[in-house]
């Protein structure tokens, strides 16, 4: 534990109050027999048949801990699944915090702790670190980066070159749900919602299918939301991919909240999901792994593609059809 | 090039405005092989016979730019350095920009600039990377993440449990230089000087050493400078380390700046030194690399470990002794 209630800018040093900072709270709660504080560089131990993956990903999002999760767990399964969607085995993460002078400090413990439980359910490894401080102001809190290392068979032929016309898109699970309940948590609008963020390692719904025939491509929609990934696939492919709006798997309370608010669901960020596009015969078998595996219940196909123009086309619950253009302005900035 | 003057938060929200300025920006200067915008997680060419190490960094450095360097360049070789001085050849990079809304864009792109050099002259490849855009007022311009990859030699053992009381520490060049430039860089003193950081990578520094016998542990020493370093030596060795300060090498403008701001200079950063402990054996053969290599021309042996108390004792040129505290108040935050 670290005496002071708040972080101050002696915290950052280099000296006796980093040292406490570092001892006192992140050590403390991320403690494990490859995190050595007296090593510059730790050595990863990743065996030889498997290629190594390594994925970054900084997160800033506002507020700091919001229903569902907070910035430590998001910190964790956002780069775990990462490297998950890769067809990767996630196994080391490296974590910076750059902390706001003021901070209090039984947030940032909640914080770390929150941290180190998401890690042991991903079962990875916090195996490096480093801390700064900046000045009150000029932080937002707390921002955090993860850096991630993980192991795939190299025989793994995952990407978005692998695609083919009359390919199917998946979607493991509701979208929408994070970006409600990180915009919900910030109380700037009147309204009341029962939305908790998805925000999970998606491991278990990657693993076994990772090395599947016909499994083209994944990607958990995060920023920019699933809207987001379909223009990556339609970007690289050129092809068109047709969305069928009714079979998206989405929350009422999301629906009719995005739909108060003028937002689109679809761009939403979700941190628990992975949009999966597959072959029609190996779709069927991706669908029913989901389906009996947690936090894919509501797993479905929910668009196709075909030659085109490079467009992704939504058609509507009304039988209509307009195309979904690529994210402009930022409906929710700092949603991860 | 993005059209641009200034960051905006639609720079940060995963739509096409970021795409703009990881391709306009980030992708066009950290172009490689191994760096493929298209991928969750990037694959580590790593071989098989040697250790794979990591470490990781942040920066923010004010002001970003200062003579000799900016938070690129110190970006890469904070942890390339980090990298070194663990016996591990640097390989790969992430990169993380936690970029302040309306930074301009010219100062973005200087900076990638000067990071992708640094980048070249150190050997490594950015293969993987990610940007957040955070409010104006809430990010101090520009925080930068790395995360490095090396290989080390497994028969490699450096490492603090490794020092013997008789043991030399060894600097291989003048302290306090990147702290006083960047301190004079910020203009708050009225205090002309000439320094310029030492900001480089010390590879060239460490690898021709590495595997030297009687080499027992190198350190670069960055936040809380030579004097913080001394205190890691004795904290966890428990002997009393034996500083003689004529011996320390320092460019007078540094001595000067600091008697007239009361500063310590050992406590100063260095972002191009190295701190080696070595053998009395080993150490007139690791002066004479240093002395004969580029950045290590003013290498000394400045110091000795004894049977003691933990304490670390400057020897000071006027014949007397004062014990040297472990840093507790920031005499400049933000330096690295």
């Amino acid at each position: 534990m670290i005496e002071d209630p708040q972080i101050t800018l002696a915290h950052g040093n280099g000296g006796r109050y980093m040292r406490e900072l570092i001892e006192g709270i992140f050590a403390r709660h991320l403690c494990n027999p490859a995190l050595d504080l007296g090593l510059d560089a730790a050595p990863l131990d990743l065996g030889h048949a498997l290629q190594p993956c390594i994925t970054t990903d900084a997160f800033t999002v506002q507020p700091l801990e919001f229903p569902g999760g907070d910035i430590g767990s998001l910190a964790v399964n956002g780069t775990v699944n990462d490297l998950a969607v890769s067809g990767a085995t996630p196994r080391f993460l490296t974590l910076n915090a750059i902390i706001e002078e003021g901070l209090a400090t039984a947030t940032l413990e909640r914080i770390v702790q929150s941290l180190a439980a998401a890690a042991r359910v991903a079962s990875v490894c916090v195996v490096a670190g480093d801390t700064k401080v900046v000045p009150r102001g000029q932080g937002g809190g707390l921002y955090l980066v993860t850096t991630g290392v993980g192991l795939r068979d190299p025989a793994c032929r995952l990407g978005l070159r692998e695609i083919r016309a009359g390919d199917v898109v998946l979607v493991s699970g509701p979208v929408g749900d994070h970006g409600v309940a990180v915009m919900l948590a910030r109380g700037e609008f009147d309204l009341q919602g029962a939305v908790r963020s998805d925000c999970m390692a998606v491991t278990p719904l990657t693993a076994p299918i990772a090395g599947l025939a016909g499994l083209r491509f994944m990607r958990d929609p995060t920023r920019g939301g699933l809207a987001t990934v379909a223009h990556e696939i339609v970007a690289a492919t050129g092809l068109d991919l047709r969305l069928w709006e009714a079979r998206i798997p989405m929350r009422e309370a999301v629906r009719s909240c995005c739909e108060i608010l003028g937002y689109e669901p679809l761009y939403l960020a979700c941190e628990g999901r992975v949009v999966a596009v597959a072959s029609p015969e190996a779709a069927p078998r991706i669908l029913a792994t989901w389906r009996a595996t947690p936090g894919g219940e509501a797993a479905a196909a929910i668009g196709v593609l075909g030659e085109g123009a490079g467009r992704v086309v939504l058609e509507t619950e009304l039988g209509g059809e307009r195309v979904l253009e690529e994210l402009e302005d930022d409906p929710l900035p700092r949603i991860c």
